[in-house]
């Protein structure tokens, strides 16, 4: 004995339903498109696993670009303002979202957040640590990219695709770990090709700073 | 500026109808949890985010309790057999769940998966790479369990009560790599117990096989 279940369209206990879910959170991310554009604000949606490695990346490139942009970032998480609280130091506008049970942003909330900043020509809006839910969710945001962590196992492009796909950079970040956890770097570019050919990936050390220069020339910031 | 938005009860594009799923998910959950019981199996649900090493760790509790038991593996994934063909060398009943996009396994299809088995009296059910989602849909098993890896960072407990909350036993994972990645496993156990005092907790290499003797004792197995 040994099988496969696959589940297919409309088999989902939730999935009909939320067809109409996604498709006015597509309508409301539309809309924040425009917003931002009439506002001249260029927003990234940072997407990731949890420890990805988000908040530092954000950090790092938030460092390099302060005197160029006058920086935003939306913290997204369940119930702690944890990653906020990281970013307080940076003196930037920030606004937390706590989504509570929901396990992505949406562009409603994003709405909601983008009401709040007062002067900012940079965002970065960091999305809910999870590689599955947020890619079906745009939030209006420019660019999409998705953080992977070395210390994930080989498979996270393989076994997560719909992420890659919807990306339009990939940072492997933690690669000073990639020995300690026996990980080919480029076995995981190469899946990550196969996945999207022709992606944008950048490999980073966000705790040393190495690979952010190399990260803000992929977002042309 | 600096603010925090909270997404409430309801407020959610898609929480009020997701409350019926819920609802039918319990239904069919306790269905599957009087079939386990007349059928004399133990179900354990291992849960936990990507590359935590749920795998791994089910593998090296299948090597131990192989002479025991009659065991048997549920690998619930998006797109990809990879788990399941990990499993395959141990030559126990297996059976792949592809979910496609859906981000966490649910009783209904796990109805169907049991129905594949034919002679288990322990049950390993590997949800999908998630900390969020799958804590709010259970499958009828008796045990719930979550694996988080010192990689994933020292705020997992903090930022993901729900999954600990939910869970009956913790795992700690790649205990080798605390220092590398400069995490004090103390304190990642401090905020485990902050959520939920008294959570077993066992941390384990589960590379190297170290500490799946506590958890299969934790487990009662």
């Amino acid at each position: 004995m040994d099988d496969i279940i696959e589940i297919g369209e409309g088999e989902h206990l939730d999935i009909e339903l939320e067809l109409d879910f996604l498709k006015e959170n597509e309508r409301l991310a539309r809309e924040n498109r425009d917003y931002l554009k009439e506002k001249g604000i260029k927003a990234i949606d940072v997407m990731g696993s949890v420890g990805s490695g988000k908040t530092t990346l954000i950090e790092n490139m938030v460092k390099k670009l302060k005197g160029k942009y006058r920086i935003g970032v939306i913290a997204g998480d369940l119930t702690t303002t944890i990653d906020r609280d990281r970013l307080a130091p940076l003196d930037i506008e920030t606004v937390q979202v706590n989504t509570g049970k929901e396990c992505h942003l949406d562009a409603r909330v994003i709405r909601k957040a983008l009401q709040k900043f007062e002067d900012v020509d940079l965002l970065f809006i960091e999305n809910v640590g999870n590689l599955i839910c947020p890619i079906d969710f745009p939030l209006g945001a420019e660019t999409r990219m998705v953080v992977i962590s070395v210390t994930e196992g080989a498979y996270t492009p393989l076994k997560h695709p719909y992420i890659f796909l919807g990306s339009d950079l990939a940072i492997i970040n933690k690669i000073d770990l990639a020995q300690a956890v026996e990980i080919s770097m480029d076995s995981i570019e190469k899946d990550i090709r196969k996945v999207k050919p022709g992606m944008k990936i950048v490999r980073t050390n966000c705790k040393r700073g190495e690979g952010i220069k190399e990260a803000i020339e992929a977002l042309d910031l």
